[in-house]
C-alpha cells in the first residue's frame, strides 16, 4: 500500500481503518464501535492487546477511545453540555482503573503545544480553563473547595522546545517527580491522516503521549515509563501533514484516472506497478519544501477555542465528581 | 495550462512566470529586475501599463515592487536593518507621487487579517508596532514629535468580518471618511502560489488590496476607487491555498510518470489529453474538504513575529523621514 | 465637602451617594432601589430629570440603572446565568424604546479601552465573544442565523489613542457613518469612588459615554448627539483612580484623630478649618506622581474574565430574543 | 519609625534608603555608588556582609546592585543599546563568579509572574524573548549556534500558583534537578517603596529571588539553597503596594499639617505623640479592601514591553558571550 512508507496519522483509529481498506484482520487488536444516534457521537474502542498487534498497528499496547462527532467545534451550548459528559465518562473509564483507594487522588494537566501557533494552541488552551485546585486543598483542606471527593489538580504550559531549550518531556519529568501526582493527563493537537477528521475527533489513550507528526512533534514520549505515573494522553486532529494532502491526491489521481476512458491504460499501469516504483513517484511528488508544513482551516481560531472550551469542562466535571451521575 | 483554472496567486511576479514558463510575452506589462549580491535582495518591478495586460494579467493596472529576500525571516538585527532600509526606500518610491506639496501628510496604517489565526497575523502585529503620531501632532504641533519632516500618522486593526459582521472595507472607509488621511497604506497577509516563497518576500503595490486567496479573504477590495484616496498594498505570502498544493502535485506526477519507462504510457497519455479532461481529474482530485484549508509553516508564528517587525521598522522610518538618506 | 474638587466617579449612584452623606435631597433626581434578596442582586435607578439635577450630578440627565452584587465576578456558572438574565432585562429596559417597528433591528457592540492593559481590558473582552451575526443575515436572511427575531449585531474594538493616533469617538463615529446602526451599545471599564466596588457592579446608562476617569481617558464622548444614534453605555468599575485613596485617607484620619483623646485637637481643628485650606493640604498630599496611575486588584485578571464573560452572554441573550421570557 | 511596620520593599536601595533619612549607619552594610553623567544611569551597589546587616536590612547577606535611569522605559533605541550593555556588565559582575572553568556553562532564565496582568507580565516577557539554544547545542554542538563562547541557555515561564495549583518554586525546582543549569536567572516585578522609582529601576541581585511583596506573591522563595544552585534575581519595581501610597499620604499630611498656621498644633501633636498612637491611625486608615490590591501607571504595558525588551537584550548579550568587550 502506498500509504505504509509516507503517512503518519497518530489517531489509532486511522491505523485501524487502513487495515480495514485491505479487508485485512490484525490478531491482536479488538475494535469496539458505539453510535449515540440523538447526539451523532461515534465512539469507537481500539483495544491492541498484543505485542504483534502493536508492531502491526505502530502503537504500543494499550486502550484507544475516539470520540466521533460533527458537532465537536460547534458554537452550541447544548451540544458541548453533551460531548463534554460523553467524554468525562470515557476519560474517566481510562483513568479509574488508575484511582487509588487513598482519599486524595491527584493529577497533573500538561497543556502540550505552541500557544503562539493557532492549530497547535489546543493543550495549553485546555489547560488555561482547567479549575487549579491543589493548592487551595493543600492549605485548606477538601472542603475549602466544597466537594470532598474533589481531586488535587494542578497544571502546566510546559511551551515548546523552540522557546524553553528543553526536551518538553524533561520539563514534565522533574515536575512530576518534585509535586508527585497519581496521574498525568497529558492534551495535545495531533495530525490526522484524513482531513475530513479534523476538528471532529477526540482520541483519548491509556498509553500516553508519543513521538507524532503534529504541529508540535515531540521527540520524547510522555508515558508511565518516561515519568513513573500513568499518562492518559487526549489528543484532538487539529492539522494534517501536508505531505499527507499529497499522497491522498496521487491515490485519488489514480482511481480517477481509471474511471476514465481515455486514460484507463495510464491508471492499470499504475495498479499493476510495484510498490518501490510508487515510492519513486512520492518521492518526487512530495516537495522537499512541503516538510514542516501543515494544513488547518482557515477558522481554526474558533475551533480551538471551542473544543478546548469543552474538554476543559470534561475534565473540571471529572475531577470535581460532578460528572459521576452522567 | 492547468493552472488557470485551480490556481490563485496574489502575487503580479508569480502571474507574471506564468506566461514566462510558456516563454510568453504579454503586451502592456513590464518587467524590471535588481539584484543586490551582497544583501541577496532580488527587487522586481512589474508595471501592468494597459487594460489589455491587466486582463492577462487578471491584476489592475498599477505598479507592483516584489522585494525578495532569503533572509526576510531571518533572526539577525544586521540583515534586518538593510531589508527594512530597502522596504523603506521601495515604498517611498510609490508613496511619493501621492505626497502633496502641503507640509502636513496624513497616513492611515491598516493592519489587515485575523489576530487569532498565525500566519494571518502579519498585518495586526505591524500596525502594533506603528509609532502612531497624529494625535501628538494634532495636540502638541510637529516639533513634538522630534522631526519636522514627520508625517501625521495614524493606524487601525479593524479585525475579520467573521468577528465584526462588518466587510473589512466598511470599517476602513467609515474612519477614512472621518479622519481624511492623504493616503492608506494595507498591510495584508497573502496566499503565494508556490510554498518556496513563503515568508521571503514582500509585495508592493500602488492598486491598493483586492479580494485574494490569503487567510482572511477580503469580499471588498480597498483601493482609491473604494476609499477616496490612494492605496498602497503591502503584502507578504504566508500561506499556500491548500488546492495549489494538489495541483503541484498533479503536474509533478504527470512529470514523474513521464520518467518512468513502465508509466511513460500514462504519461503521454495524460499529456496529450484535453484540458478539460485534465479538468475532470483535478475537480477529483481536489478534496472538498480541502477548500477553506491553507498550507503553513509549522514556525510561522517566529516568521511572522519577525517579518512583521521589520515591516514597520520600514514604515516608521519612513514617515519619519530617518529613511530619506538611505 | 472635601470630595467635591478632588474626585471623580463614573458611578452616577456614587453621586448620589455623595449627597447623601450630606442627607441632602437633589430636585430633578429620582432614585429607586430594588433588592433581589435570594440572590443577593441589588439594582439601582437613578434617573436625572431635569438640567438642574445633571447640574448638581455633573452627569448629563437620563437613566443610570446599576446592578450591584458580591456574585459579580464569582466563578460559578450558576450565579453568572442569573446575572446575565437580570443584566439582559435591565439593558432591554433601556434599549426597548429605541426598538424600531421595522422587523430588523441592527446594533453595533463597541468595546472601548485597551486589551494590553489587564483591568483596562473589560470592553475588548466583551466584543470578543458578542456573536456578530449582521454579515450573515445581510447574505442570507435572518432564518440563517436561527431565529427570526434575531438582530443584526455587529462588534468593534476600536484600540486606544495612544495606540491608533485616532480619537476613539472618530473612529466609532465613521464607522457607524458607514454601517448606520439602530443603536450603539459602547462597553468601558470605568473608575469607581470606592474600592469596595471594584469588579461587583455594572451602571447602564441611556447617556452613552462620556470623558470619564477609567485607565482609558477618553477625551471625547460617545453620545447620540457626537454619534447620531442613541448610545447606551455599559460600565464596570474596575479601577479607582490613585487620587481617591489618597483622599480616603485623609478623611480618614481626620475621624481617626476625633477618635483620639491626644489628638481631638488636631481633628477638630481640620474640621473647623475652611474647605480652602483643607484644599490646600490635599494638593500637597496628592503626590504629583500619582496623576496617571490606578488601583486595581492583583487578580485583576481572572475577575475581568468573569465579568466580560457574563455580560456578553447577556447581550447574546438580548440580541438573540431568547432572554425576552427571562 | 511610621514606616516600620506597614511598608514592604523589595529593592535592597529603598532599605537602606530609609536608614539614611534617620541619617543612620548601619554595620555590616556597605553602599557605593557610581553615576554616568551623559546616559544619566546611576548604579548602586549595596553589600549585605554580616547577619547583623541581614537583620538590620530584613534582607539575606550578599550583593545587591540597582542601576537606574529615566531613560528605562523611553521608546529609544539609542539609549536601550547603552543601558542593556551597562545592565549586560552588571549581571555579568554577580554571575561571573558562579562561572566554572568547564567549557560549556549552561543557564535557566525563568520568567516569573502572571502574564495575564500588566505590570506583573515582566518576567514571562523577558523569557519570551530570550535566545533558547541548549537544545541546538545539545544536539550539534556549539559551533551550530555560532559561537564557541556561547553558554546552553534553556527558559521557562512557569506561571502562577493560582492557575498551576504549585508553588513556583517547585516546579522551577522541579526542572533544575531533571535540568542541571549551572546557574538560575529568575527575573520577577517588584514592588517599589515609592512611585517615583516605578519602571525607572532594575535591581540585580546574587541572593535569589525572596517572598516579596509585588504582583505575584511567591510564597516560598527560590535560592541556592533551595534550588541548589546559585541564583541571580533580576528585578523591576513595577508596582507600588496601595498600602504604601496611604502610608505616604499620612507622613505629607504632618507635614502639611506643620507648615499650616491654624494647624500647627495638630502637626505638632502628631509629631509628639508615640509611634503606638500613630500605628492606630495607620490601621484605620488602610483600609481593609486596599489589602491585595496594587497601583500601577496607566501607560504600564508600553513601559514593561519596552523594559522586558531591554532586559532579554542584555541577557541574550552576556549568554552570547557578544557583550564581553562592551
Amino acid at each position: 500500500m502506498v500509504r505504509n512508507y509516507c503517512v503518519r496519522t497518530d489517531l489509532a483509529l486511522e491505523e485501524k481503518e487502513r487495515f480495514e481498506s485491505d479487508n485485512a484482520e490484525i490478531s491482536g487488536v479488538v475494535l469496539e464501535e458505539e453510535y449515540d444516534d440523538e447526539n451523532e457521537i461515534r465512539t469507537t474502542r481500539v483495544v491492541i492487546e498484543t505485542e504483534n498487534g502493536a508492531k502491526a498497528m505502530g502503537k504500543p499496547t494499550g486502550t484507544y477511545l475516539t470520540v466521533e462527532t460533527p458537532n465537536l467545534a460547534a458554537p452550541d451550548d447544548e451540544s458541548q453540555k453533551v460531548i463534554a459528559g460523553e467524554l468525562c465518562r470515557r476519560i474517566r473509564e481510562l483513568t479509574e482503573k488508575n484511582r487509588p483507594e487513598k482519599k486524595k487522588f491527584s493529577v497533573l494537566v500538561v497543556g502540550l503545544g505552541n500557544r503562539a501557533v493557532t492549530p497547535d494552541a489546543l493543550g495549553p488552551c485546555v489547560a488555561d480553563h482547567i479549575n487549579a485546585t491543589r493548592h487551595i486543598v493543600k492549605e485548606y483542606g477538601k472542603y475549602a473547595v466544597g466537594m470532598e471527593e474533589a481531586d488535587l489538580v494542578s497544571t502546566i504550559v510546559p511551551g515548546v522546545m523552540g522557546q524553553t531549550g528543553m526536551e518538553t518531556a524533561e520539563i514534565v519529568r522533574g515536575i512530576v517527580n518534585e509535586t508527585k501526582p497519581d496521574l498525568v493527563i497529558a492534551v495535545d493537537a495531533l495530525a490526522a491522516r484524513s482531513s475530513r477528521r479534523l476538528n471532529r475527533t477526540v482520541q483519548i489513550a491509556d498509553t500516553g503521549i508519543h513521538p507524532g507528526s503534529g504541529v508540535g512533534n515531540h521527540r520524547l514520549g510522555m508515558t508511565e515509563k518516561s515519568l513513573g505515573v500513568p499518562v492518559i494522553g487526549i489528543g484532538v486532529p487539529t492539522v494534517v501533514d501536508a505531505a499527507t494532502i499529497v499522497n491522498d491526491t496521487m491515490e485519488n489521481l489514480i482511481r480517477a484516472m481509471e474511471s476514465s476512458d481515455t486514460l484507463k491504460g495510464a491508471g492499470e499501469a499504475l495498479r499493476f506497478c510495484s510498490p518501490e516504483e510508487k515510492y519513486e513517484f512520492v518521492k518526487e511528488l512530495i516537495a522537499p519544501n512541503l516538510n514542516g508544513m501543515f494544513v488547518a482551516p482557515k477558522d481554526a481560531d474558533e475551533m480551538i477555542h471551542q473544543i478546548s472550551h469543552t474538554i476543559s469542562e470534561a475534565l473540571n466535571m471529572l475531577f470535581s465528581g460532578s460528572g459521576m451521575s452522567g
